[in-house]
This record gives structure tokens, sequence and C-alpha cells, in this order.
């Protein structure tokens, strides 16, 4: 694998990217563990349980990265545990469906954030982050079971529009504490996308995708 | 993979075996993922993790193997549900010492009764059940872990014993249950060892091999 990076030698905005999506693994790992709890039948507890292993499996390719990097994974993931828990913390779901809401509308919006951030790595990190954001197989299921819920009782839908409303709110408040206090990722983000109005472009490439995600869930509000 | 069990006409103490270990690996991945939050570190959180994704990829090959008998996954697990349930209310580990105990120490009692079981089963069935009870490296971490917390105050000894002693009593306690409902079960433990006094010879072979585990962790109370 040839990169531009060497050991010893890490920049630090890549360390930043590797490390912040390390630590979202692991919290993401720990949130499906939580929700499996909260299926109905079997089939959904397990069906969730093996989502969380997926999310621990990429935790430890950016982890094995971070260490052939040269840095420690620890110290890589530090920045960005308060925010990340914060996140979490103030969006915790209560029922069965609120958890794949916001695993598919919440992870999907921080995927789209990371790939269009990835783009302006070096090519072998940028593979790896590609790599670790493929979905495993959430996006169907989570579709599937908010599809069929609101198919059942269609006042579901207004309740989990306004729960993916906040989860957009609390995420974007938290994405702007990690910016805002890792100078690097705002730098390689505008030299990447050229220029203000380049960054302006990619937020609504953003939105655009959130936009479609409600649509297929069945959450048009 | 060949094996004297046909689809459609599984034997039931088979479909048993595969059900209540499908079901104890379920339980044993959000055991892990709980006990991952309470790590001191983010290295131990990373660890307890990977551990529990580990549970979960067991989970998934015995899953399949009662899918392939034509078996549902779900009703094979179901009449374990409460009785494992029961075990881990009753034994929630409070720190995270407690919970490297019970991985350790209860997993090994049912890895060791789970391995005995299987020596009496057809031998496609008996290959994969031995596959998955291999340990994903948990007994060294939580040896290391626990000798060091020892070493580092002589007092959590006597308490992490006690704890131990508890946890075996609950873990007969449920055993029990699951035996007297599982008629197929008890007769295969009974013709399997030949005899009451193979049975016995059996027991005393999980002691011991518990004895030891205790002693390896510096638990010799």
């Amino acid at each position: 694998m040839s990169s531009p990076v060497e050991p010893g030698d890490p920049v630090q905005p890549v360390v930043d990217l590797l490390g912040v999506l390390s630590y979202a693994e692991l919290t993401a790992f720990d949130r499906l563990a939580e929700d499996a709890r909260l299926a109905p039948t079997l089939e959904g507890r397990s069906a969730l349980a093996r989502m969380a292993a997926a999310e621990i499996a990429h935790h430890g390719r950016l982890w094995a990265r971070l260490v052939e990097l040269g840095v420690s994974p620890a110290a890589a993931m530090a920045p960005f545990v308060a925010p990340l828990d914060a996140f979490h913390d103030s969006t915790r779901a209560g029922t069965w469906l609120e958890g794949l809401v916001k695993a598919h509308v919440g992870d999907g919006l921080a995927t789209d954030f990371y790939r269009e951030v990835a783009a302006f790595l070096p090519p072998a990190d940028r593979d790896l982050v590609l790599e670790v954001l493929a979905d495993p197989g959430h996006a169907d299921f989570a579709v599937r079971e908010v599809r069929a819920a609101i198919a059942a009782d269609r006042t579901v839908a207004g309740r989990l529009a306004l729960w993916a409303r906040r989860l957009v709110g609390e995420a974007l408040t938290q994405s702007q504490v990690v910016i805002a206090e890792r100078d690097g990722l705002a730098e390689l983000i505008i030299a990447g996308t050229g220029s203000l109005a380049g960054v302006g472009e990619l937020l609504q490439r953003i939105m655009a995708a959130h936009t479609e995600r409600m649509r297929a869930l069945g959450l048009n509000g």
C-alpha cells in the first residue's frame, strides 16, 4: 500500500479524520448493540448485532492504519470522544424505530460528510475510509422496517420525522464543535473544495442526499 | 459438509444444543458490549468490542447451520431465552473487573460443558460447535487485567473470588432449569457418558478446569 504519509510523520488532518472515524465506529457499535436489545424479534436482534460487529471490523481497520502511521489510536480518538458522546447522549433512541431512523439518517449524514472529506486525502487513506464507510446492509433493513411500521400506523411517520429533524440539529451542533476545535480538518475541507463556495456546494450535496433518505423511509415531513 | 442429520428431520437434542449456543453467543455479545463501556481506557473498550464482534460471528455460523437443518433459528433459541436472561440479570457486572471475571469464569464453565456435550454429536455439528467455542483471545486479556489489578490492590482478590462463587452458583441453578425442561439434552448426556457415573466424571472434569482458571486469575479463594 503506497501512501504520501510516512510513519513518524503523519499529517494531522489525516490522523484527525481516521481518529474521528475510528471513534465513530466504536460509538456506532455501542448504539447498535443497545438498539439490538429493543428489537421486537430475535431475528431483528440478531440482524442488529451483526451490523454492530461489522462496525467493529471497520474500527479495527482504522486502528491498524493509525498504528501503521506511528500514532496512538487512543490519542487520535481522544479529541472526538466528548462531542460524539454528547451527540449520542442527547439523541438516545427510546424505541426500536427511533433507533433504526437514527442509525439510517444519522449515519447517512455522517457517512456522506466523511466521504466528501476523504476525497481530499492521500490515496491509501482515501481508499481505506471509503471502504470502512460501505454500508453493512443497514440501509435496506432500516427502510424495510420503518416503512412497514408506517404502513401499519400512519401516525408513526409524523413522530419519526420530528425525531429525524432533532437528530440533524444535534448532529450539526456537534460537527461545529469538532470543526471549531480541529483547525486542520477545517483547512482540509476549505483547501479541498477550493473556496467557501465549494464548501457550500458540499453541504448542498449532503443535504440533498439526506432529503432522499428521508423520502425512502417514508418521512417527507 | 456431511451430517447424519438431514434437513427436515433434525434430531431435537442437536437442535437444542445449537439453539442454546446460538442464544448464548447473542447474550455474550450483549454482555461484552455493555462491559466495554466500563473499560477504563479506549484500548480496553476497543478490545472488548472486538471480542463481542467475534461472538456474533459464531452466532451467525450457528444460525446458518440451523437454517440448513430446516429449523427456524429463533424457534430453536426460544426455550433458552428465559433461563439465560435470568442468569445474566442476576449476575450483572458492576465493575470492569467483575465483567472480566464473569466473562472468563462464566464462559469458561459454559464452554467446557458445551464441549463435553459436543463430543456426543454427529461429526459436522460437533466440529461446528468446537469451532465456535474457540476462545477469541478473551482468556489472556482477562487474566492479564485481573492479575494486574490484584497486584495493585490485594483486597481485590477476596471480593472477586466471592463474585466468582456467586456466578458458579447462579450458573448451576440455571443449567438445572434448562436440563429439567429439555429431556433430549439430558438423555444425550446420559447416553453419551454411558451412565450416571459417567455424568459424575464429566462434572468433575468441568470443576477441575474451573479451579485451574480461578488459580490463573489469582483467585484461589
